[in-house]
Order: C-alpha cells, then structure tokens, then sequence
C-alpha cells in the first residue's frame, strides 16, 4: 500500500464489522476454554492457535500469561475478584471477536454464572460464543499436576483451589465436549479444527 | 482451508509474535490519540480505521463507545477510576498491538502520567506506542460543542470537565502532532498514513 496510489475516502460513522469482516476476510467467535487446572484446556488452545495462524486464519488467544500478569492485575482471588477477572476476559475476548479473530479463551472458569454472563456479552452484540470443555477427571488431574498446586491445595498451603476446596461447576451445554484423558493432543485439536470448519470459521483461503 | 488437507503440526510452547506477524502479513502498534472533547480526534481516527481496513491493513480502534459500556462499566470519573479506565485501555491496546492490529485509541487522556504509564506498557513487551496529538484550540472546541458538553460544564452541571475546570496536559512528545482546526479531515489522516508508512506498519500488499 502506497500512500501515493491511496485514495483517501470514508464514509460518515463508523466502520461496522461487516465491512470489517468483509474488506480483511475474517470472521469472529469465541472459543471459551474451560476445565480443571491441568485438564489440558491450555495445551490444547496453544496448539490450536498454533494451527489455526499458521494456516492463515487470524486467531488471538487470551490465557493467565497475558491477562493476569496485564489486565487483571489488580485483581485478587476473592469470589468478588475472580467474578471480575472472568467479566473483563469476556469483553476483551467480545472485542477481539468483533475484530474478526478467532478468540481462544482458555481459564479454570468454574463457575457457570461467570462463563453464562461472558456468553450473554457476546449474544448481546450479535457474536458466536463457543464453551469447550476438557474434561479430564480430576484424578488424573491431580496425578499429572505439573505445577504441584494440588500437592499445595492437600497440603492446605493454597486455599480455595478449584477441585478440592472449590467447586467445578462442569459445563451442561458445551458446544464442544473434549476428553484429554482418552484422546491424543492432536486428536482434540482436530476435535476443535473440524467444529470451527463446520461453523465456517475457518477463514483462510483454499490452498493456502 | 480443510480440515483433511491440512498438516496438524505445531511446536512446544506457545506462537511467537514474529511467528504470528509473519504468518499472517501483520504488524501491530499502537496510535494513542489524546486531545479535548470535540477536538476531532475521534473523527480522524475513524476515518483512520476505514481507510486502514478498507485498504487491507489490519486495524481496530478503541474509543468510548466500545469501552465504557464494556470493559469498563464499573468505572466511574473519580481521579482514581480515571487512571484505571486508560491503565485498562492501555492494557487492550498492548494485546491488539501484539496480535498484529495497528490499533488505534481515542481518549481525551487528560493527564501525561496516565498516557505515560500507556507507553511502558507498550514498551516494556517490546512494542511501538505512538501519542498522537489532535491538537484544537479549546476555544475551537468550545465553539463546535457537538453534545452540549462544554455548554453544561460552564453552567456547573457537569463537574471536573476536561479544559472547564480539569486540567488538559498537553503532550510534550507526540509522535505526531495533528492540527485539525487548520487542517481538513482529509489532510489529517493522510498525515497519519504517511506516519504510518514511514514507520513501516502499512502492511496491505502493494496493489491491494
């Protein structure tokens, strides 16, 4: 793009995400990743974002990495803080998914009134929300438990961890349903390739 | 893209920036506009945002519309809910710069500590913050008053009024510096264009 060859025209208001949509090829929706910490959920979204932005299809993913250490933090663990924290990832994730990407949210998010009212967000503003629910037994949650936080948890050392003296709210209408227990890496990442093709979110073109 | 011709790979660990910017022919940054209420900044922004998106490079703006009645809905206009409605912008901005948007900001952002604070967050991950000045004479502004807003403030219904009787820190180091009052819209986003140019984030291919 060269200034030069550019004409310069707009039209009054604002773009709207049709437009948007339309001019850059993308389409938006909400994947809402939710699970048991280490269920898999985030293994599973980091290789799917992997798949997806290598194709070609413009996919963003929000996680603890970038929001609990940016957004979210000054947030706490209290019931008021975490409510919160799931409130400002929806509207983040609404924006990024207005914007045309696929959104990839991937949090415990235990509770269903939280993950209902990020739902509520999108529908509200005319936009594709997607619950994906690795389910993996918290057996073997606690086996793998890569960070030793459920030791901590046993130990009493963390206090109102999700599982133990917490609850999980397990999803009742996930348009997605994964078993990370029972299937391979890859199998559930084209669990969730083969969900967003049929919904036509796969945006990037033939052959690419 | 199908699901049956597409290699499933990915790597450990998560998709760099690079990676993702090369993957899909983006490359974000951050063109905050500050400057008082009917300043126009948000006029050329939006034109901005069209031209950007209309010509093939990705953009998303942020401004009242999309924020207040959003991520920051639980924030009032006290001095310290002033500081966390453009901390959390700042912090948005940061996750679409690094998604690969030109993302483009539009807030009065009265006070420079605040603006500051915007640009470290951009800096400290590593990415480019530009402040852009729209730069209009309050008397200009008081005069245009498109809402009504300047004309309440002088009559005390609305109290801490940006220019009224709330100070408006001028920048002292924007990147660029806009004269809407002198020039037309048009010329005001060409600047921006060539800016943007410049610096290499135009990013639509060359024909487009």
């Amino acid at each position: 793009m060269s200034i030069k060859s550019t004409n310069i025209h707009w039209h009054e208001g604002n773009l709207t995400r049709d437009e948007r949509w339309k001019a850059l090829g993308v389409k938006g929706c909400t994947l809402w990743f939710t699970g048991l910490s280490a269920s898999g959920k985030s293994t599973i979204a980091s290789a799917l974002e992997q798949v997806l932005v290598n194709e070609g299809t413009h996919s963003y993913r929000l996680d603890g990495d970038n929001i609990r250490f940016g957004l979210n933090s000054n947030l706490g663990f209290s019931a008021e803080d975490r409510a919160e924290n799931i409130r400002r990832i929806g509207e983040v994730c609404k924006l990024f998914c207005d914007n045309g990407s696929v959104t990839i949210a991937s949090f415990i998010s235990p509770y269903t009134a939280d993950r209902d009212n990020v739902r509520k967000i999108h529908e509200d503003a005319g936009l594709a929300f997607f619950e994906v629910f690795a389910d993996t037994p918290i057996e073997v949650c606690e086996e793998r438990d890569p960070k030793g936080l459920y030791k901590k948890a046993r130990a009493g050392e963390i206090k109102g961890f999700t599982g133990i003296d917490d609850p999980y709210e397990a999803p009742e209408k996930a348009e997605l349903h994964l078993k990370p227990a029972e299937h391979e890496l890859d199998e559930c990442v084209k669990q969730c390739l083969e969900f967003l093709e049929a919904k036509g979110f796969l945006t990037a073109k033939a052959g690419a």
